[in-house]
């Protein structure tokens, strides 16, 4: 039976933004596992009612219904253990958390304020009410008032992948000669970009942006196939 | 014939202050390598210039001289396969770098700002001038000015530490169960801030400080005799 993912989709079925259900389409790809992509909204809670809550993405692998995309990442792994590695062994699975930990705050954190009314703009249209009261009540702020910095929040956007940038220097990715999971979680981040803004994040030259390069340039037909600007 | 570690000292020899160095104390112990401490100061150039270049960590294991806290550690897993690894692996190895580039960037970025001026005054007499010049030439300001705002500083580290807090909230050791280079790489800086620093860096219950006294409880007895605050 074919592995069921669940993901978040805007206005098109096909512009699929949510930086945490590309983690798992790279994921799934890096497994060589197919699977359907399902398409849902903000405001379809019902669709993935029987996950027992109500965040993409959801995984459906026969009897098994797995949400939260760490824990996706952990069940492909530990389900799949004859497929390649997303961690590299228990060592590189521990140390992966960072790079979780530091995507979902510090990263998502400046490129939110680059992408909220964007996100906006390309949803689907009963999903907009939605967003705006639930994250303008997050930000205390219009989402156009907490995007206007954008020039400032790229300059931030620019300090704050420093360390990355040095990593990327020494190696062309995160897991060393080919990627791993780590590298999901980060380009995750520019997958969300993507999908949703023409602004320009990286200079051509960047480390970072030769690193997305090569991680674009390995996505499966289907992903590659969908809707995104750059 | 045992291995030397030319290391960093204050105006005490048993003050070893330098983040990179207790990196490499935390990974001989780790890899249960018995080693001899060489105490050195900033301006003891000549005492290191075999090694080709004039920064500590040096290690000298017979006739290999290795320098830069990196290489050595490299150099340890390669050297010593049957001892515990200090990375779980290849993967493990990769996704280690970008703890070494968040640490000498953004963590030893912030902490500078606290501990720039309590270093200068933890020196041996004959690095004082040498220290004081070379850092005010950096950071363009007197030692005193650039640590001027602590209660700043301390909020912005409370920020910094954001991500490792939350992998610190679901993993003992950024290794997993057990501590790996990746952990010893972050102490460093903690051990960095004790030698030289009484003011508290962490609330008692943050994750971040657990961690800390977890790995303070692993030292060696050498390590845990030498100087240090709190």
């Amino acid at each position: 039976m074919t592995i069921k993912l669940y993901e978040l989709a805007g206005a098109e079925d096909d512009r699929r933004f949510s930086p945490y259900c590309w983690r798992i389409r790279f994921a799934l790809e890096h497994k060589q596992l197919d699977f359907e992509p399902v398409a849902c909204r903000f405001t379809d809670k019902d669709a993935i009612a029987f996950s027992g809550q109500d965040k993409v993405p959801v995984l459906v692998d026969g009897d098994n219904v797995v949400s939260d995309s760490w824990a996706i990442a952990c069940y492909l792994e530990q389900g799949y253990p004859d497929r390649p590695s997303l961690f590299g062994g228990p060592a590189g699975q521990a140390l992966s958390r960072f790079y979780v930990d530091w995507t979902d705050t510090v990263l998502h954190g400046t490129l939110i304020r680059l992408l909220a009314s964007d996100i906006h703009a390309h949803l689907h249209e009963k999903d907009k009410g939605y967003f705006r009261e639930s994250r303008e009540q997050r930000f205390r702020a219009t989402l156009e008032e907490f995007c206007s910095n954008q020039t400032q929040t790229l300059q931030e956007l620019k300090r704050i992948l420093t360390p990355l940038r040095r990593s990327l220097q020494s190696q062309p990715y995160l897991g060393g000669d080919a990627p791993l999971f780590a590298d999901y979680t980060v380009m995750g981040a520019f997958m969300w970009a993507r999908s949703v803004s023409r602004v320009p994040l990286l200079e051509p030259d960047d480390p970072v942006a030769l690193w997305r390069s090569r991680l674009l340039g390995r996505l499966g037909e289907g992903a590659a196939r969908l809707r995104a600007y750059g």
